[in-house]
């Protein structure tokens, strides 16, 4: 299985994806890696790798890079010799399966919309971020492909959250829910309300509204909301996770006993925080494609840009399009 | 000044509500409270207060009670009994100058509207929760009380935002922002985008858009966003805290050495935990009404309660009504 990989995207580019890629091909040995990106800088990354996985490394060369502060839709459409537009270029014509990129997520949208396409069918796409919850791993969709969502956006992004954590995480009976500021019927605006009457009928087990505390831990394995709100909360929990470590560090930077009292603790925090830890559950699917599209955190570091390309490797396995694909046809939306 | 106080409303009403107005007195020699509720189970909880105290807490009557699962709008219209209509009623009348219930949010925003009724020219209230957020306190408005908003609905929650941070908490230059899925001006949609067009002009220093990360720490001091956005994220913060509290806890229990690290560490968490302890800040305005209406956390004892009497103080002190009106009358909103 070939996966493109565009090496330019993401704050520890390109040295960092590149590590990844030999991570990943050392890990399945199935997996062959299109590393897209400036190929003199490339180069000297990968003249390490093993021969066995030297041989699954095809280095394609990209004269351009798409950065974190263009508009994405403009960006993808101008920059014809961008890394990530020539990795999804190759997810359409079918060389590449799917493309793995920690840039510049409205691009790899708007990418994934106008040069991978969307599945028949589905109207706008969802970026489903796999949530390392308290209790279990929960979906989060979408998280910012759609700002603002249609009834139908919501079933789908619904269906195919759903279809995701039965297939691709092995979850036998998802459990599928609405984001809204109550579990009354009565809550919600009549977008949510319109969404929930579709999803009433299945095909997953729908169990309406949930809240805001329902999150971290709560009944649903699948939360669905438009991206506006998605992207907002991925953010917050993400900023609160870190300003409560940067406090803590600041808090114990003053004091001895605190220390004394961390290295006790440490053991314990650190298998906690194994729980919450992004590099294993490096990619967030871009569903709705034609493809494995898959976005790293922009953050990433190696182990996280490894597990991306083994959540797309999974999704090709697991026949993700297809899946996608014939529930639409067949639920007739 | 008499505030009426919805002895009924909340998880732990009569018990605790009637302890915080005893409290709140002791604290604020000016203030006298009106006990709206039974009667009968009210007397016995205040009989033990100083004489200074009990001839400032006047015991009012109420037949009725609105529960937290009844729909807001007919329970304020239909229960015209009830401990909050009546505390409401009181407000409206000029008898007390504001109300405080840890009841029913919906039913307190409703009667915020129907009962106290909205300032002129407030098309409608937000409720603005006053976060303890890492560095310093900050305000979000609306977390409910407006599920959807119109652009001059944001537009007045961040004018009252401002209004509150500056001249009840104190702010010299409160810096407005609206919440939106990224800082740059592409992002949120047009009624955010109609709102920032506005706000642009003052009356405060607007720093445009905000993102998630920014609530915990981040340069807004006002966090501006529509009801639903507002509920959610309150919610998800309020639900990670208690799910990470409680996830320690369960590990905690199965270990030895964790929990000799928690006796050298606990000093320095209880210090942390104040800057966050909403007892501490347990008071929600609703802006926009003619009065000082304060919701309380529906989890509120005491201190809780004591807190949003406080806050009615406050509101009432610094004529918060009067200012809100000037700014709309002036600003020609």
């Amino acid at each position: 299985m070939l996966l493109a990989l565009d090496v330019m995207g993401g704050d520890n580019a390109p040295a960092e994806t590149c590590r990844g890629a030999l991570m990943a091909c050392d890990r399945f040995p199935d997996l062959e890696v299109a590393l897209v990106g400036t190929g003199s800088r490339v180069a000297p990354l990968i003249a390490e790798a093993s021969s066995s996985v030297a041989k699954r490394l095809h280095v394609v060369n990209a004269e351009e890079v798409i950065t974190m502060d263009e508009l994405p839709s403009v960006a993808i459409r101008n920059k014809r010799k961008s890394s990530l537009r020539i990795a999804m270029e190759m997810v359409r014509s079918g060389e590449a399966q799917g493309c793995i990129s920690a840039g510049n997520t409205g691009a790899i949208v708007a990418g994934g919309v106008l040069v991978v396409g969307r599945i028949p069918g589905i109207d706008r796409p969802g970026l489903g971020v796999p949530l390392p919850a308290i209790d279990r791993l929960r979906m989060l969709i979408d998280v910012g492909a759609t700002v603002r969502s249609k009834p139908l956006n919501l079933v789908q992004f619904a269906l195919m959250g759903g279809l995701y954590m039965r297939h691709v995480l092995n979850v036998a009976d998802p459990k599928v829910a609405l984001l809204a500021n109550g579990e009354e019927e009565i809550k919600g605006d009549d977008v949510i309300a319109q969404a929930r009457d579709v999803l009433r009928k299945g095909p997953f087990t729908f169990i309406g509204y949930v809240e805001g505390k329902d999150i971290p831990v709560g009944p649903a394995d699948v939360v669905v909301c438009d991206g506006f709100t998605g992207n907002i909360l991925l953010k917050v929990m993400e900023g609160l996770g870190e300003a409560v470590y940067a406090l803590l560090r600041e808090e114990m930077g003053q004091r001895i006993l605190p220390k004394v009292g961390m290295v006790f603790m440490l053991p314990m925090l650190k298998e906690l925080w194994t729980r919450f830890d992004y590099e294993q559950y490096g990619g967030t699917p871009l569903l709705g494609v034609r493809g494995a599209v898959i976005k790293a955190h922009g953050r990433s570091k190696a182990p996280a840009i490894a597990s991306a390309l083994g959540v797309a490797r999974d999704f090709v396995l697991k026949r993700g399009v297809e899946l996608i694909s014939r529930e639409i046809t067949q639920g007739g939306m």
